[in-house]
């Protein structure tokens, strides 16, 4: 189940492909006997015919290393100078794992394992709680723009892209790592430049772009806070049941949809599971239902809105339930094509 | 500063006093020189004149032993036949600090301590958490309901007190304890018959009573959900400054009213932070003040609305302040008069 030996963005059963000859960004799975000719997110112009093989030789010298390197997790990739994707590793060693003078030690490993390359990074390691501060860059922001405030570590040969913030009278909002994955799919051709994005997970970004640009942007912390429900006081031991798409869920949803009461929908679990209202194997499904719908819910002209989903699994199906019960359209990406194309991107108006 | 010798509710420098010759429950300070023949929780009448006395002579002969036994906390209440308070303990041998099996050898030591006298207990004793449950009563419920669905514990001479439910086709809710604070103030002439009263802490409720049942209520997490986000995840260590009313706390109370869109706010707190729109110092109170938003805001038609508060110290400040920037009005009660005066009108109803 491999488009190519290149490509590991290609190596699951589902997979994302932009196509520009259909118009627009096609979800498949990699079947036997799917031909033609598709605009892959690392760039590279595809034949697929039956067992995908490159269009192009593919230029496999390593060139320089990437990383998301986030609050808990971190993946490092391996692209060659045409953008092509050589090498992928995932651990464990995110922002929090790591004491304060440890990063130079740190890249000299990744260099032993993966080669002595140039290094750029964004995420979490750019913050006050990383390795060296890159400054928020304000929104409006495009590529060029982050790239024109990295912050560069000499010695070390590394780049660490900053994040982006928000600033009005009544909002204040940050992002690390997000626009890296949003802009990239622009850029990748994934999305328009004028486009919704929500990226899912335990914090959720909603991300309008205009003209390439992030333009505004909101974090909702609903997956933190199923977390610290599920993990801590009055629901703790109530919420280990299945997460799933099914009635509870969608229960969940409409209450949570719209509502300006989350703390009360939310001891309102207990009291359904207590009362018998909800079975005690799905209070979990519920309360997920409950914050998905209230997210998405505080999102202004759903109907109609199309929604560039950079997430995948479960939460990406839950969300896109949701999205489409409040009349929204879901374009599924992969972010870490996303990632890949604005770190490219990126290097190219740093070189 | 004590208004009389027998009566402990009284024993701080703020108290609540009902007086009928004036028409309307009475907040004052214990000063020398204030004089008046009042009517007290714990249903005596007292003459205060400079230093207060009875004005009769009060029964001290110990009757039954009133507990109020939550999830955390306990207090225990020695009573005379017509309702005085004689004597009170209060102490952290909540139900989750207590093995199962633990009740019957709790109970003697409480008798040890404070006398071998029928016991009429309250709260999450009653739950499936705590020693025995009493079932709740499904709203709308007064005290001869909870009275008359009681759970006795023959062979310890222990009564426990059922809690309240709410079922309806969009939600469930329920109580325990709360119930009995709100009806003993209504039957102690602290608020009418018709009343919304509001039991900031960990978990606030929102009653709602008619005809001196309780009819309505909604619980929120709003202590709870404050505790989660500054003890873990990614607020943690943001919020150890001082609660306080402030600018701070009363910019947090703008942005939460009416918000739905909780978690995006909450997020807004360490955003706010980052980017010097709110100093560090200042972010609990903030965050205290969007939560307390968000929980009044939520109460429709607060303009012109009356809410009997049943709490003390700084919650009852703050959410005082809330209220009346909703274009409410706020009476503050004393909890523990509401609960003696409820528990000792369901005690009558038993005998």
């Amino acid at each position: 189940m491999q488009c190519c030996q290149w490509c590991a963005i290609f190596r699951s059963p589902l997979w994302t492909i932009a196509a520009p000859l259909f118009g627009k960004p096609l979800k498949k799975p990699l079947v036997p006997g799917l031909r033609g000719r598709f605009y892959c997110p690392t760039n590279r112009l595809i034949k697929i015919s039956g067992e995908a093989v490159p269009a192009v030789p593919a230029d496999v010298t390593p060139a320089y290393l990437a990383i998301d390197w986030g609050t808990t997790n971190r993946r490092i990739y391996v692209i060659a100078n045409d953008g092509t994707m050589l090498d992928t590793i995932r651990d464990d060693r995110g922002v929090l794992a790591m004491a304060a003078g440890e990063y130079p030690s740190e890249i000299a490993a990744i260099r032993d394992r993966l080669g002595d390359l140039p290094i750029i990074a964004a995420g979490m390691v750019g913050s006050t709680r990383g390795w060296r501060e890159a400054a928020y860059v304000p929104a409006p922001a495009d590529l060029a723009t982050l790239a024109g405030a990295a912050t560069r570590i000499e010695e070390q040969r590394v780049t660490i892209v900053p994040g982006v913030s928000l600033l009005t009278d009544t909002r204040a909002d940050v992002m690390r790592g997000e626009e890296v994955q949003v802009l990239g799919a622009i850029v990748a051709g994934l999305a328009p430049a004028d486009a919704l994005f929500a990226q899912p997970g335990t914090h959720n970004k909603w991300v309008h772009t205009q003209g390439g640009r992030i333009a505004d942007f909101a974090t909702t912390m609903t997956g933190e806070l199923f977390a610290l429900v599920k993990g801590h006081g009055i629901l703790a031991g109530m919420l280990d049941g299945p997460v799933a798409d099914g009635p509870a869920f969608r229960d969940g949803l409409s209450r949570g949809s719209g509502a300006c009461d989350l703390t009360a929908a939310l001891f309102g679990v207990r009291a359904s599971v207590l009362l018998g209202r909800i079975a005690a194997e799905d209070a979990a499904a519920y309360a997920s239902g409950l914050l998905i719908g209230n997210d998405i819910g505080a999102v202004p002209d759903m109907e109609g809105q199309t929604v560039y989903l950079l997430s995948g699994g479960l939460l990406a199906d839950l969300y896109t339930i949701g999205i489409e019960q409040r009349g929204g359209r879901v374009v599924a990406l992969d972010s870490h094509a996303g990632f890949l194309a604005g770190l490219h991107a990126i290097r190219e108006h740093l070189s």
